[in-house]
């Protein structure tokens, strides 16, 4: 694998030069031209020795592009803030917008990287390291975001050889850092680590690119050629079905929404009993020590329209301390939204431990909304139970407690509350044409909605379906399916 | 002042009854206007006593209006991460955009309170407080946010009374919290801090409301009230010149642009190895473990189009970790920084301390770009001189190394530069018809830079006026003055 770039090949500075103004002129084209298609981001992994020129060529892509839509990415040991939450945040956080390129320095990779250059390396979480990678880097290309990683390579020599020649001068002493200087004593380690990373992770939708270098000339056009190509390619290479995301599309589909007893009720004086009680436990719950120490919540609704989302989360909030919680409201995403991955405007909004995040609407709407109206290909809203699951999966991984929960009324005691509101001054903000719309297709949500429900009702995050034609009823049920789950966490 | 809160005063639910549906509809409707013309924010501090409904009569009003367009800010004590940047950070980050309400929970009237509160309280630290939150509000005020202050109140002995009523049923008892239980023991001192508080910081672009809160239908039935009152207002109120900021508009101003040495320059050798000597001092200092404890720095670089900006900056990086910086490129506001305090997308990019802020233009647009080509009224640039310097100030108090850099180029050399880029294939993206028309309005642009040197070159965050006709000269310049303004502050 690294047979080319140990033999430290050199290009000649008259054919770099021959050369250069040819490659910054394609360069700084192709930028362009992905900056007006704005069809995907450009992502740029670097990795490899260190002491192989990778920051030096980095920053003279810098200057050959417009580095204003370029965005460097570097990330370091997690911060306080990024330790709190499940690893791939920080990445999802820092994704550029489509039409943009971002060069990853210290990226997904460090983890693997670091145990498999240890002395004993620890082969189970090297896998899980794999896998996680394979799987992020699967949904970012599945979702526009073209991956391009490098791994800068020289001999052990050469590496020697670069860093005594920074060195022998004040003028460029400085940039020989502590790692540059430990990488003689373990190249053998960190060859193997960097060799078992790339062939384990080199997939056609994340290729590898081993990149020489020993010589400047050389290591600065092989990384240009490699980031023209990427940018040329019409299309970023999207991962092949089976290896992308593991939702079984085989499991039988039953309709939960049509067997549901809709007839559930409770009595006023029952209810305003059972409220308080209810708010009791869940506002113990909350402000336990050891729900703030290692736990968080992540509350999903969703439901038909008119089902009582909002009262039944005002119920919940009721009981909550107000400086916990964060209420974020779903309506069609913005156009900053569009420009990145559908999950990322989610991921912006995953609570810390201690704290709880109320999703009124969800990321649901990728198989609900966007499926039933077309907005979106078939391929797109199938791969999405996988990608979600995975998603929750990783908050719970990080100690959140993740509830969803589905309010379902009748096609009848919807038409009643629609009539409701529209005949009252200060509900008829509540009913607008989409409502309507949505409603005329009541099967087709229904079937997205049943099938949803198979395909994501994890044990890391089931769905509880939740009767709504009594909203006293419905409220009763939220807060005990929230109270007990996080009881039986504590 | 809080006379009749604390006699108090009870409406009767039949009165209540009553007005509700006339509330609701105005309050709504008004809070659609608000959406609709966007131009403004309303903001509504929520204070008082503990114990006194306060949290009740926010969800109501969540319930009577539409709660997607309310954000619920609640701040507690700092976090680590807020904690490490200067106080007002946490406010400008939640600020709701314009034609939004947001209600703010726990807000910059905290730490004052506190204080006030103590049996000994620091008059000092008191004033400082004061001083802080004054200079805060008329910035929001002036930039497009309107301010609604509540005070809840009630007396000592109703405040027990709600607190014995809620504790005598398990339905209720957990609404009562530790703080409502204490302020039996100190209500003389909570009393008088509020008074205090109010007394000093009520403003007509601030004002207080004191809401009676021991009757919950008159306290539903105030806040609705005052939050209509707010909103039905044509126009938000501004602070008076006077009150608002400091900066002295009758510095005088010297063409100190005119006055320039522009035949500095270094020879090409020179300039060699200089520049690696001067990166290794800022290597050095930036990696230093005093810089990593507890500052930041954060550079601006300014300058006429072609001046070298680019260049410069890169020559900046090339010394850092690139763990270590950002760079934000600052072009025209987007729709969502528009909808916000030309300050709030600034302060997003404020660095914590062992980083650095590096700003390819800055918030110095508001004084120069914005004045000359008539984008905002003689008012708000002539009022931005004060905020940026105090905008700067924070970041100082904080432990930031604040630098600003412009670099000079005259007027022909710019010609030629402008002509080089567009004969340069990988160049000619650098000029576009921005730049052929800044350059016609040259004196306005001269007269607007030199007042803002006049004017905002204060000793926490000075101004470096460098020759850039020689780019060597200039590149060496900037280095220069970061590596010395840092080891000065080692």
């Amino acid at each position: 694998m690294f047979e080319e770039a140990e033999s430290d090949p050199k290009l000649a500075k008259k054919a770099f030069d021959l050369q250069e103004p040819r490659l910054r002129t394609a360069l700084l084209n192709a930028q362009y031209a992905l900056l007006n298609r704005a069809d995907r981001t450009l992502l740029v992994v670097v990795a490899g020795i260190a002491g192989s020129g990778k920051g030096d060529t980095v920053n003279l892509m810098n200057e050959w592009m417009d580095p204003r839509h370029i965005h460097t990415l570097a990330f370091d040991t997690p911060t306080p803030e990024e330790a709190q939450h499940p690893p791939c945040w920080r990445y999802w956080n820092a994704l550029p917008a489509k039409g943009r390129i971002g060069i990853v320095f210290g990226s997904w990779y460090a983890p693997l990287l670091k145990e498999a250059a240890r002395k004993r390396p620890d082969a189970q979480r090297i896998d899980r390291e794999i896998e996680r990678i394979r799987r992020f880097e699967a949904e970012l290309a599945a979702n526009g975001v073209q991956l391009v990683k490098l791994w800068f390579h020289l001999s052990a020599s050469a590496q020697a050889e670069r860093t005594k020649a920074l060195l022998s001068s004040p003028e460029t002493a400085w940039q020989v850092v502590p790692e540059d200087r430990k990488v003689p004593k373990k190249f053998d380690r960190l060859r193997s680590a960097g060799a078992a990373a790339i062939e384990r992770t080199d997939l056609p939708h994340a290729p590898w690119t081993i990149v020489p270098g020993a010589d400047a000339q050389l290591r600065h056009l092989r990384t240009a050629e490699t980031l023209l190509a990427a940018l040329r390619r019409r299309q970023a290479p999207r991962p092949a079905r089976a290896s992308a995301f593991a939702a079984d599309l085989s499991t039988h589909v039953t309709d939960r929404l049509g067997e549901l007893d809709y007839n559930a009720s409770i009595a006023k004086d029952d209810y305003d009993t059972e409220l308080g009680l209810t708010q009791g436990r869940l506002a113990r719950a909350t402000r336990s020590a050891k729900f703030h120490a290692g736990h968080s919540l992540v509350l999903v609704f969703e439901g038909q329209d008119a089902a009582g989302k909002g009262g039944a989360i005002r119920r919940v909030t009721h009981a909550l301390d107000a400086r916990q919680f964060e209420i974020t409201p779903v309506a069609a995403p913005n156009a900053e939204e569009m420009a990145h991955p559908y999950l990322w405007r989610f991921w912006r909004h995953v609570p810390t431990p201690g704290r709880i995040a109320i999703f009124d609407r969800s990321w649901y709407g990728r198989v609900l909304v966007e499926r039933v109206e077309g907005y979106i290909a078939p391929a797109d809203w199938r791969r999405a139970y996988g990608e979600i699951n995975d998603f929750e999966a990783q908050l719970a991984d990080n100690g959140a407690v993740v509830l969803k929960l589905w309010l379902a009324v009748t096609r009848n005691v919807q038409l009643a509350r629609f009539k409701e509101r529209e005949h009252s001054p200060f509900k008829n903000f509540k009913i607008t044409p989409d409502d309507w719309r949505n409603r005329k297709r009541w099967k087709d949500y229904a079937l997205a909605t049943n099938e949803m429900l198979a395909r994501t009702n994890t044990a890391a995050a089931p769905w509880h379906l939740i009767s709504a034609n009594d909203k006293r009823y419905a409220r009763l049920q939220v807060l005990r399916h929230i109270a007990e789950a996080i009881e039986a966490r504590l």
